[in-house]
């Protein structure tokens, strides 16, 4: 199986799975569940499950039990997008190449859209049978930490505070990718360790990875942000030079955020090593993340 | 022991333990701490997590291993009044005579901070030390179902887009009590079913006394608008006849929904009865949502 057969296929199987998984039988909750939906299904890249998934299999396990606990940081990333385009946080009017939910459905339904799928993912989680009950707990308090006021939520707040000011530097800008992105990654990685018992050994690998993996996306990002194709992206290109916001481009440079983002990469496939063959998809992921700025 | 003074000596335990839950030691996060920190600890009544550990005793266990669960449901109903505040939503600059959230923090914040709170109830459930695995599996489980789409937040959905209609009658406003409130009055007295294994006559007579509980909070919270004090509500009377909203004092009448309150209070304190002496303080505690509106 080719990488992108292989990507294509989890994608379909989390797409599935989310298409059918908020659903009501309350008419007068029917516009909340389409404003829920609408985002949900609006074609995320699904790289969290995915990644949730990929590590689960890199470790010789079946993923297909875990498929709801996937969906359910799908869930989590899809509310912090539409809550960080209200009007009252980045106000952006498109995303993935459509309106954003506040534009469709009004800010204060946008808003109890994010916290519906939010409190959603962590019902979806407490409810997966045939997950060992200790190891569906640490999950969540896992996912938890990272998505809350010491993780995501502290990182937008943070962002929030620090909008068009290039002084928070680079020890600012890192703060603020590991909190919005990085967080999630590594959490999405550390479930998959903890529902296959991943042995200390295969953790410290694992860890690592996570570390550069979530690098070498935070760089492409903010390259793609210079370089992208606006059409592919959904979104307006140049956005945080207009805005002088601390980024790897602005920071340093474009060549210089390119060569970063090769070293990163490189790290992320070396740390995976002890895996072994298994660990090939989990390998090829972060190379793929490269390719989309060269 | 009075029953003042239980309801006093619970609400310490309530207050002194949200007090030192919320720290960090990172300055970038700590502006969104405050604002969590400031609606958190901003003198609610403490009504859900009291509810939640009278049960336990109620039921004959010590309530003390059960804190954090409670508190956890504090976390849940302030992010709910702030995102319920929003200028987004209701835009209410008043909440229990301060300044609401977005009042001093900013929507953007504000947001956040609702954001932050829902999301920690869930770290501070899974990592509850002493309760087992299954447990709080099943409490997560129980209180996101009802504080998610498919109930707290389906209401205030439903609640936002029928503003100011009368024309939703008793069943639109009963659902929406219901979904804002009710379900999470029962929430509560399920998780502590749950956490101390209550029998199924145990918990038959707890399934009722939550829904009569609820219904009395309910009609209640109607009366208090129209009659309440406005100093000691922290907030203006008088806005749901203002706003032509149908609640049980405008589609009955004053006098009918004291009847039916009282009712609703009466049937509460009966369902108790085959728990015994043991469920005083709950029955004093629907007692005690009845007075303030005689």
């Amino acid at each position: 199986m080719t990488f992108q057969d292989y990507l294509a296929a989890q994608r379909k199987r989390v797409d599935d799975y989310l298409a059918q998984v908020l659903t009501t039988e309350q008419p007068r909750f029917s516009k909340l569940y389409e404003a829920m939906n609408y985002s949900l299904l609006a074609g995320g890249k699904r790289i969290r499950p995915i990644l949730l998934l990929a590590t689960v299999e890199a470790l010789g396990q079946d993923a297909a039990p875990y498929t709801g606990l996937a969906c359910a940081l799908e869930c989590i990333h899809t509310y912090s997008l539409i809550h960080d385009d209200l009007p009252c946080m980045d106000d952006d009017d498109l995303r993935r190449g459509k309106p954003t939910n506040h534009v469709v459905y009004g800010a204060g339904l946008a808003t109890l859209a994010g916290d519906g799928l939010l409190t959603f993912a962590f019902e979806l989680m407490a409810s997966q049978k045939g997950i060992a009950p200790d190891k569906l707990n640490r999950c969540i308090a896992v996912i938890a930490k990272a998505a809350g006021p010491a993780g995501m939520v502290g990182g937008q707040a943070f962002d929030l505070a620090s909008d068009g000011d290039m002084a928070i530097g680079r020890e600012g800008m890192e703060l603020l990718h590991r909190s919005k992105t990085g967080v999630i990654f590594k959490a999405a990685i550390d479930m998959a360790a903890i529902v296959t018992e991943a042995s200390p050994q295969q953790k410290q690998a694992l860890d690592a990875y996570a570390s550069y993996m979530g690098l070498t996306f935070q760089i492409t990002d903010d390259i793609l942000d210079v370089v992208g194709d606006e059409a592919l992206l959904g979104k307006p290109v140049g956005s945080d030079a207009r805005n002088d916001k601390a980024t790897y481009v602005t920071i340093f440079s474009l060549d210089e955020a390119r060569r970063m983002a090769c070293e990163a990469a490189d790290k992320a496939v070396q740390a995976l090593e002890p895996l072994g063959p298994k660990a090939c998809f989990l390998k090829e992921l972060v190379e793929h993340l490269l390719v989309r700025v060269h």
